[in-house]
């Protein structure tokens, strides 16, 4: 049994978000007034001390706890030969992930987030969407539920991450299936080659003239052409924003799994900010069209949450300013300007 | 008696450079393609570890005794109401690093990096380098040879910062002297209004005039229109390269303090990474004119070193990727594409 009984019911939940706290980020932005610095010279690490502080409702805002979320899905359009890697890796990173041998498991020490990774019926892909849609309404909220149900309630942010060969196709598709454009969301993922990425451009169009009516809605756009570990990440996102916790999302796959809440309702990202931009080329276009910027542009297309988890790095360089640094009075500092 | 006796002999020094060592960086290379990752899915953080390798001369590289090391000096031509601040905001500050007040204190901290502040002559300004040289041959070198003993024996990465009201207006001279184009390095440093930056504009144009026979030499150049502090940084950075330390640039002022090293030699910043892009607006169009392309674009624009210190933690996340890894084979994951 789903926490989200039908579309209707998430549909709502994702309407019904609670708004920044401003008199938390007005705090904030008080001290950071008073720092020794001149004003505005630490540069987007100001913007991101206040977006905590405006999200967890407090000031000062904490990185006592954060989370690594990553969800690994199967997909059956990996038929269609749109990755370089056989399906099985999916499962055999999951165990990877387990005994601390992947990226994250590093990025994640490093940071001092916890990792959790929820594999999602790994046995059973989800149809090939260039055939039929790739979820049923009751396998996508089942999905959706998983992820909302694994943010802690006591969580200070979440980095939300995924493994699943063949979920660029899928965020590529559904991203196009939102915003228009065909395979223009398409690259290299793990690394096709040209005819490989020739057979995922021919999937996501087959793709979307099979689910052209699904696609005017975005949860039903997210069922048809998504995959369980976007639908985690989405339910992951929502709970998150109902829970107060600021998001850290990853790169294109994590992106598009974000995206149809945007359409749900306008602010509804507001809570996340984007970690790094990924080398994956259709990135760049989706953050566009979500008119955000993401934090990194350091050539990472791995997934897992790792950009990200870099990304979190900086917020801690952020904190630690905001909260260890003197004032200009503590200091004797001349805070007048000539 | 500095270190360098004249300016010949500190030419000499700045020609005669160990080159990188590629068998440790291949080595590295090696490794990083046996791990559990698409080839290149790392991006930046892959050419660092193998940089840091080529650098270091040893494979696996360490981050085990990184140093940020600030320079502060103080600036006649301050005189010409170049700042926003006053000068004795620069022995401020230097008290504010001491106490552990300031942003480079929190980010040393946290990127577990030591931190040296050294203030060169902070009550002897350098000259107004509108009326005539900033430093004489003899003042110069000795700043350069300050900064290249701060560098230890046993470090393995160098952050080079600095503090120095003034200093903008001395890097945008010096750059101009360089490269070309008078005031265009000029931008708002710590936050001076129109008129200031329009008299910031005038000051460079004027010391470039004035300077104009000592501009063809890089190292007369540095002498003649930059500062202590940055002279101080041009040694360290030469010192780090003949002890075999990888090198993290910060903003405008530490790029420009290192530039004139280019001119005498073309490859003599290659152990050298900028960390940052300053929201100071000359710094990319100086980073242009080097071929250098910054780690991290935030918007900072504080010195201090901060930027580069941030663009730390990018590289401890590149190691710990590195080192902590499983390759294929350890982790049984299947390393065959399709």
């Amino acid at each position: 049994m789903s926490r989200f009984a039908s579309l209707e019911h998430l549909r709502a939940a994702c309407r019904d978000l609670p708004e920044a706290d401003q008199a938390a980020a007005e705090a904030l932005r008080a001290r950071e007034a008073r720092l020794t610095k001149p004003p505005g010279s630490l540069g987007r690490l100001e913007d991101l001390t206040a977006w905590l502080a405006a999200w967890q409702g407090r000031n000062p805002p904490t990185l006592d706890r954060p989370e690594i979320l990553v969800f690994a899905g199967n997909h059956g359009v990996t038929a269609q030969g749109v990755s370089a890697y056989p399906s099985e890796v999916t499962a055999q990173m999951v165990a990877n992930f387990a005994s601390g041998g992947a990226a994250i498991n590093q990025l994640a020490r490093l940071s001092g987030a916890a990792l959790r990774v929820t594999p999602l019926s790994l046995d059973t892909p989800t149809e090939d969407f260039t055939e039929q849609p790739a979820m049923d309404e009751t396998a996508f909220l089942e999905a959706v539920s998983v992820g909302y149900d694994e943010v802690s309630d006591g969580g200070d942010l979440v980095v939300l991450g995924e493994m699943g060969i063949g979920n660029t196709t899928a965020a590529a598709t559904l991203s196009a299936a939102l915003f228009g454009g065909g395979g223009r969301f398409a690259g290299t993922g793990t690394g096709v080659d040209d005819e490989g990425l020739a057979r995922k451009r021919a999937a996501i169009e087959r793709a979307l003239e099979r689910h052209k009516d699904a696609v005017g809605d975005p949860l039903h756009a997210a069922a048809a052409v998504g995959g369980r570990e976007l639908a985690a990440i989405l339910g992951a996102c929502l709970a998150a924003r109902h829970k107060h916790i600021p998001v850290l999302i990853d790169g294109i796959v994590s992106t598009a799994a974000v995206a149809p809440l945007k359409f749900l309702r306008a602010d509804s990202l507001d809570h996340a900010r984007v970690g790094h931009l990924s080398a994956e080329s259709g990135h760049g276009l989706l953050l566009q069209e979500l008119g955000m910027t993401p934090l990194l542009d350091l050539g990472m297309r791995l997934g897992e949450g790792s950009g990200a988890a870099v990304a979190l790095l900086v917020l801690r360089a952020a904190l630690a300013c905001h909260t260890g640094m003197a004032t200009f009075e503590e200091a004797q500092v001349s805070d007048k300007s000539t």
